[in-house]
């Protein structure tokens, strides 16, 4: 008979993106005449870079002609073509990553999620309390124990490690989702030394690097003394360079990292993942490669951080509206994400009921992220410059009434 | 302290490409002059149809324009369009397959790999010996106990089940790889019957259906009566369309298939992977899948077809040399692969190196895919016809001498 993996059973049903889409179901019934502004969704909305189009373009006209068509790729780990950019792309801000250490995948979920597959089931994964709930779910399924580290109104929504709490496996997302909070360069080093005391493994999720303003803000890992030792960083061109539908991102894994036996024996993680994925991935479309090497070029990083500047630019309308009015919040200066505290005291769900009766504006509460997002509201700048205005303009109106 | 998934202990490093690639160099560093003719991988040499490149370009237009610009697919599951283009073509063979049971994926080696998370270590697993490595070592990496069916010249390498043997999932694989055997309807009705009796799950590898030229050979395990109770269906562009560096595959899970606790709860498979993808996959990039769907018209199937007839032609060419010397094989009729037994009582590897030595052709070793592989030899119809008719005229003359 059959059996399936029981862990299942310890997944909380995520009802968060369920129950909102119930609620906007039965207010656009209830009001047919109205058109809502969409601020929940971490999704892009300006189409792809030319540069990158073309690229793809020319990859597509490749796989037609018997001369340049391309099957397997023999790695599996991505065409050296990419790697290379990427690795210079690291360079470009201070973080020393070699092409031979760069995996190129089909974005940051599925190696977030997948990752657990080489850790023992022994491992104490510790997660920041709220989180993207793919940390929690993919060790859970495979039957790890969890245990949270809070980030709260206190320390800016940035957990920092308590040197009583011991772990083995470390996941942090900076700039992060949903909080929009950033490390410094200070907060980061406490984790890494942290870590390195323990022997754990941070699995570092960078995928929101493209939007730090400022320069003097870590935008990986790697940027840190020690990280090398201690850490996995998974990063996206998602957000970078509107990916979401072309899936694609890397995954670094130096060297030099290591994880252990029981018996404190050391086996390379490079290794351990590429025979996870020897077996069971086998690399990225070809053209989509093509279309990510484009993203690194002079002009792609030209094209596509212009695009990001657009959704900056939504976001520091945002904020400089909570400014306004008073409202407490983390993030937008660095992140798309504005995490803002509920005004008059709210609840996540109530204030989430209040924008959407009020004034037609659609936000994702907070507690869909962990306990400590109650009474919190993740907004995001991925609109369009028109509907972030309007939503701004109409939630002014609303809370100075 | 990071532990490793000490089942990663468990896997047996395979060798085999890895020695087959160091032969080969080092005959080529001794023999600069002459020129090998590879028929070891199982990869496409054919570019993609036209139709398919248009597609592909069309769809990397609409990704750079505002208006027809794709980010996340909603359900992560597929296009709709795809979807049911799949389910239509499914019809066309007598299979009975919904849009909504079938969801896109990466290709069918990421689908084989990853189902195994939903699936408790309790399950002992079913796998013929020989068999695609994949099977194995994502069950060893996931800590379930694996037993083997033979497969062997007795029952032309495809193997039966067992009545006296319980197990709760079971590989199968038709066409198969390696050998390029095909069951009948009859020995597929026997398999669902055992798995039905058994509550077991079969996941059946339908990869290279697009090669059955026999139509009363079952290109689907739907097209078997009970099959939807039992089972699961991987199959993959790969093979079909050329599409081994386009990535893309589609698994097929009946809504009523369902797996089990220990105190015999049943729980929907459907619900269990959606779950897995929900928090491990984001889809596949939305202009592969208009690829894919191009694949399906009917232009799209009449110019796959012509480069699979190319291929047939190749495999007639090979079985038709085995014939003339007397060379026993299964495959080749219905299939990309050649099976064969290696002629005078060779050794896999005895007849890797004569046909290197003495003829510069490259084929695979049978015992890289199991212990039944020993004394056989997989070769493929992948390559070009000057190269399938120049390699056969070769081995005649080498085997008639």
């Amino acid at each position: 008979m059959a059996y399936y993996n029981s862990n299942f059973n310890s997944l909380k049903e995520n009802y968060l993106f369920i129950d909102i889409a119930k609620k906007i179901k039965q207010y656009q019934s209830e009001n047919p005449d109205k058109t809502l502004i969409r601020m929940g969704i971490g999704d892009v909305t300006l189409p792809l870079a030319p540069v990158v189009v073309e690229a793809l373009k020319k990859g597509a006209d490749e796989m037609g002609q018997k001369e340049t068509f391309k099957g397997y790729e023999d790695s599996g780990k991505g065409y050296m073509f990419l790697r290379e950019a990427i690795s210079k792309y690291y360079k470009s801000f201070g973080a020393n990553v070699y092409p031979d250490e760069i995996l190129i995948s089909d974005g940051a979920k599925s190696d977030c999620g997948n990752i657990v597959d080489i850790f023992s089931e022994k491992n104490v994964v510790l997660v920041t309390d709220p989180a993207y709930p793919v940390y929690v779910d993919s060790n859970i399924m495979s039957g790890k124990k969890i245990i949270y580290a809070s980030s709260n109104e206190e320390n800016g929504f940035a957990a920092m490690p308590d040197k009583n709490v011991d772990c083995d496996i470390i996941y942090l997302c900076s700039p992060n989702n949903p909080t929009g909070s950033v490390y410094t360069k200070e907060q980061l080093e406490e984790w890494v030394n942290y870590a390195r005391d323990m022997r754990a493994i941070i699995i570092f999720d960078a995928a929101y690097e493209a939007f730090i303003q400022d320069d003097s803000l870590p935008r990986s890992i790697y940027t840190i003394k020690g990280a090398r030792e201690c850490a996995i960083e998974i990063c996206s061109l998602s957000k970078t360079a509107g990916f979401t539908g072309m899936r694609c991102g890397y995954t670094v894994i130096p060297n030099e990292l290591c994880a252990y036996t029981v018996d404190f024996e050391g086996a390379s993680v490079s290794s351990l993942w590429s025979r996870r994925q020897g077996s069971k991935f086998n690399g990225v479309a070809y053209p989509i490669q093509c279309a990510a090497a484009a993203v690194f070029t002079k002009e792609g990083i030209k094209q596509t951080r212009e695009n990001i500047a657009y959704y900056m630019e939504n976001a520091r309308i945002m904020t400089e509206t909570c400014d306004e009015l008073g409202i407490k919040y983390t993030g937008g200066k660095n992140s798309p994400y504005i995490w803002l505290k509920c005004p008059n005291g709210m609840g996540s769900w109530e204030f989430f009921d209040f924008l959407l009766n009020e004034i037609q504006v659609v936000g994702t509460p907070g507690e869909g992220f962990g306990p400590n997002g109650k009474g919190w509201f993740r907004l995001t700048a991925f609109g369009s410059r028109e509907n972030t205005m309007e939503a701004m303009s109409r939630l002014k109106n609303l809370l100075k009434k």
